[in-house]
């Protein structure tokens, strides 16, 4: 019997704003070194999302909300970059993953998620990863221990923010690949269920 | 000599939306609580802040973010009063603190600050408590290690979300006296430097 693998869909999620921000420019480094198989889309309307209010959810969720859930719905797993601000994420990024996991549909739960954060400093944007970990657990997630924390993250970029340092362009792909392993498991496993 | 005593001014900052929140009728509490020689003010539009990115502050701070900016720096003293979201505080608080802390101003630097939370499950909100004071701690302030957490917070309130509760009510009047004098000595020690 030949079995046709189907390819396995990341969601990619970058959760700085800044049009040249690293964070953004890593997850497109991901998404080019995606390995055959592996399809990541990106998700790029965060900000689109309004802050979330319990009187607005009641009326019905907004569009942008409703957009989100639907990408992640369709994806088998989901690749989050986060900025460190403060020693946690984004804004941006936790409105989008507390909408997301609003039940009753709690798209966010079962989901397999991994990690990136780079930051100019020294932490490598630890304390948004973090958060970002705590928030997605909480959320129902399977998170992935496996991270790629990024330090001095300027330094890992060329001036057209072509991400050229090897080791983290290695640490990158085996992220991805870790990911859509694990991702293609939970999908063949609720199938099975 | 005769000391007039200058009013302790506290800003107070609710960290939902929802008019019915709870956060915002504990704070709401706090207000009506506060003794004589303590005036709270609230700032209630955070939610009028855009999303964090570094390409529109770079164009200038926005209004609302200016007026943020002001409303901390007239006050001796912040108190903050947060739900959980996913183990978290909610974007638009986290929002709201991350512009703040921005240089050159650096808003929250060296400002007490005081943390509260409620929520409805049995955490008393303590996830989005830690991760507030984390944010403000980065951002240079001084945070207080007492706090309010409470549980199953509707219990503590009536229907027309009075808090009646009295033991709570002795804790935000405690908390606010703590802030309050806290505040007068950080004053009165840069005065003194």
């Amino acid at each position: 019997m030949t079995r046709v693998m189907q390819p396995i869909r990341l969601l990619g999620i970058a959760g700085s704003l800044r049009s040249a921000s690293f964070n953004r420019a890593l997850l497109r480094a991901a998404v080019e070194m995606a390995p055959s198989g592996v399809q990541i889309t990106t998700f790029d309307e965060l900000a689109a999302l309004p802050f979330y209010d319990g009187d607005v959810e009641a009326a019905g969720d907004p569009i942008p909300a409703r957009s989100f859930r639907a990408a992640i719905d369709s994806a088998d797993g989901v690749l989050i970059t986060t900025p460190e601000y403060n020693d946690g994420t984004s804004a941006v990024l936790k409105n989008a993953i507390d909408w997301a996991s609003r039940p009753p549909q709690r798209t966010l739960a079962g989901k397999v998620v991994a990690v990136m954060g780079a930051s100019v400093t020294p932490s490598g944007a630890r304390g948004g990863i973090e958060s970002v970990k705590r928030a997605v657990r909480r959320a129902g997630s399977e998170v992935l221990d496996e991270q790629v924390a990024i330090p001095s993250v300027a330094d890992a970029f060329d001036a057209d923010l072509q991400l050229t340092d090897p080791l983290i362009r290695a640490e990158v792909a085996g992220l991805v690949a870790t990911l859509a392993a694990r991702a293609r498991a939970a999908s063949e496993e609720k199938l099975a269920a």
